[in-house]
């Protein structure tokens, strides 16, 4: 009964960023929707030291059809050298799942 | 060791339906635990259009054996016709693990 | 092509038992990067009663070869008795997966 989706998360510099990463991939009809989690610190490692970065984290909802082809977009449209984009697989409810599935499928004639 | 559990993500218009909607999953036992993550910025298109609506996200915590009934309970008792239900498997630390099972397991005489 | 990680999720009572936390992680080694949430409220029962508490979110990243590892760090090093430790896998863009492996491999001479 339920749809399988997946859902990706990415984080970026700023709102500006974000949002414009959101909407390109809205307009390629890569996901169906994208969440901006807002503001979130990330903590890691570079060169040896502790670094803090502020970041703006997203959340995008696409089919297992569209999946590697929007996390090869993001990584192509990403600000960052080495961007953090994780994937994994969820269950939908039907009717969310469809929706996802119908709003990711390419138009006959485009 | 780890004990499987289920991870329900879902959003709301607001933080009134979004405390009772996670208040009525408690005292139903389908939830041990709703986290609410706070205000959300969601994109999508509705109709040709882009769009952007500001909602509460909910993360719940329930066991497999009720998860199936909590994502119905959800639909049911979500304000939108077609919302967001995700749900994914995750491993829980034994203690809260057992904790989660205990709190959404019917009581003997209900 | 894409390279499996584990995502952490633990809750923390305040931004500084959550900073202290992600830090002595990410100095073990034992995550390649950890996200704050920020605020998120949180209701369970306890004793029969709804109760509600205001807490902080983390999110680790780390390889899957880690992973047991850090979930019992967590929970030796967290101040709650039953922390909520929810751990599952991802599949993270290839630099960024091979970036969590090497963050959080052993020095040869430690």
């Amino acid at each position: 009964m339920n749809i399988p989706v997946v859902l990706i998360v990415t984080t970026l510099p700023d709102t500006l960023t974000a949002d414009k990463l959101a909407r390109k991939a809205l307009d390629a009809r890569l996901a169906a929707c994208v969440t901006e989690n807002g503001l979130v610190r990330s903590r890691y490692r570079w060169q040896g030291k502790l670094e803090a970065a502020e970041e703006i984290q997203l959340l995008f909802k696409t089919s297992v059809a569209r999946s590697a082809e929007l996390q090869c977009f993001i990584e192509s449209n990403h600000p960052y050298e080495t961007p953090e984009i994780l994937a994994w697989q969820a269950d939908a409810s039907p009717g969310y799942g469809q929706w996802v599935i119908a709003e990711t499928s390419r138009p006959l004639h485009a």
